[in-house]
């Protein structure tokens, strides 16, 4: 499995390559991959991974040595390995995967369809292994047709000469790799539409002055960073038409979880009325939960608020509240992008009421 | 004039002996010494500077050379200097320390005090020197004293238990020494009240941080930072009681400019339904302007924003919006906390009714 390590960004593109599921495990935890659809693509890639070993042709690399915890080791002989060991080693690789980060839904709904294939009928241990190759493949796949329909679905929203506010990074490198409101906002700009966007900056981590700069110039589209604490400003100054965001997790009654600071943008579109736009995936529903306040809520470290790039920025032992997402609630999002369309006010019924979505 | 260098808190705690006007006016620029209220009492001892080499008795240093531009060292002979040659120096202090920034009002006030004081009859060169340095020491204690009486007319609105938040600095290294902002909750902190601060990191110099932790620290106060972002995470969570800051500029109706991210709070009190406070003293308020959208907002480097402690944040050549206030129009302010008292709602009217208020 190969990443670019988003920490290093802007400075380095480091391409990183996760040779076990405890890697990957440690790139999604220490966010070297973030986003949630791309937390997902790697925890599906992270239970092929820990198949590595038994899957023979599905698989680029064909050891003929495998690692036993045991016996070390051992000749690689496929035929000795049953369909129990790989529903074992599936169960295995996706609980620690499933342990790594909380609020993002897009990463258990993977798993689960990971799991879900290791459950298929198969003559074998190969032809079972094949099926789960098939399933991390079609979730990228389909993740990334998603996207640009999210695009399609999102464009008519963008006017010619929209100034567009944005939040976290909701681009390629937190996706398959188009995108979900970068990815409106880059087919709007496909499509010859001029746009002024406007980056939070997004402490602690910085994903929008890192990340959906670093995206935006690549894409050729204007960017300004901006601290988040300026946004109010911009407002102020009428210089914003709207925002657009993506989303950790969607309860079923449209409320809406993503990186910290999205509730105050949602706040600030009310009070100056301007629309409030989230793009994301149906993979980000979560049908399980009926209110945002039932999403779990990451908090993390300390010291990524109170020492930046090493130096600290506040006093020892100083205390922080840190968490890494809000929720905005349904009644403040003006609509939310899908792949299957636009839904305008959310809530309850109008998300119960998607076509094809498969409820819990 | 001796200075605290803020730029260096809270790792080290540097104290600068600054020597000349232009030094001063340095330190005002690069935030070493920063803070409404702090930045007029540096102008004024700044203007005191420029007579140092006149000033003689007045002055902790007696030289007996100064230098003179055009002749370089020359004996210190007081008696050949004139009324006119201390107004000239006044008047070239002033009018460098003018260009130093330009949204803090109490920067015009102390300098505009310290020109009157420049025209005040005297008999000869060395009375006026006295006349300039009693009215800078004048302005100082004064500020002392406003400060204690904003700290006693703030103390009853915060209640035994409160949850306070609070943005930038407006505590004793902004200020003479007590702080605004900052000494209503040492006030109340004093009086026996269990307070909980949440600070504002404040974003992009971290004055939050660095400074506002660190002064409540010293005065034992609870204090917890949180990225300017999550503030609205922490009121959807009903974890804010009353938001207080202060200001750097309020116009005659009662709109307040004041740190960037300071709009942004009141916005969140207002939907909150949570009260927002400002303690600033009258040398905050600007009579000769009716309306915050007069008020000149700094724009500061692009720097600050796309770099930090030299690590670069964002691509090269990124473009950043940078002000560094905002302006809170006055239907967001529960009260404006003064030397004279509470003003609630405030409003035009109610402004100009102030007592022993001077207008332009």
């Amino acid at each position: 499995v190969r990443i670019i390590d988003q920490t290093l960004l802007p400075v380095e593109e480091r391409m990183l390559d996760l040779a076990t599921v405890d890697g990957v495990a440690e790139a999604i935890r220490s966010l070297r991959v973030r986003g949630a659809p791309a937390i997902g693509l790697a925890a599906a890639y992270g239970v092929l991974l820990s198949l590595e070993l038994y899957l023979g042709s599905a698989c680029p690399r064909r050891p003929e040595y495998f690692f036993d915890r045991e016996e070390g080791m051992k000749p690689f002989e496929p035929d000795s390995i049953t369909i129990n060991d790989i529903r074992q080693t599936v169960q295995s690789a996706s609980s620690v995967l499933a342990g790594t980060r909380p609020t993002a839904v897009n990463l258990f709904h993977a798993i689960g369809r990971m799991e879900s294939a290791g459950k298929r009928d198969a003559a074998d241990a190969r032809e079972l292994c094949r099926l789960l190759a098939d399933e991390a493949f079609a979730i990228h796949e389909e993740e990334l047709e998603v996207e640009y329909a999210i695009a399609d679905n999102g464009s008519p929203l963008i006017e010619d000469g929209m100034r567009i506010l944005t939040h976290c990074n909701a681009g390629g490198l937190a996706t398959a790799g188009y995108g979900t409101a970068l990815g409106v906002i880059a087919r709007a700009h496909e499509e010859g539409k001029r746009l002024t966007v406007f980056a939070d900056e997004t402490r602690p981590l910085l994903q929008g002055s890192r990340l959906t700069v670093w995206e935006l110039k690549k894409r050729g589209i204007d960017v300004t960073v901006l601290c988040d604490n300026a946004a109010a400003s911009l407002f102020a100054a009428s210089a914003v038409d709207a925002v657009i965001v993506g989303a950790d997790r969607i309860a079923s009654n449209g409320d809406t979880a993503n990186k910290i600071g999205t509730l105050n943008l949602a706040i600030l579109c009310e009070k100056f009325g301007k629309p409030f736009y989230v793009a994301a995936p149906l993979s980000t529903f979560d049908y399980g939960i009926t209110s945002g306040e039932r999403i779990p809520i990451e908090e993390r470290a300390v010291g990524e608020v109170v020492s930046i790039a090493g130096h600290p920025v506040a006093p020892p032992e100083t205390k922080a509240y840190n968490p890494a997402f809000d929720v905005t609630p349904a009644s403040l999002v003006t609509a939310i992008i899908t792949e299957l369309g636009v839904i305008e006010r959310p809530d309850c019924s109008k998300l119960l009421g998607i076509k094809g979505v498969k409820h819990r």
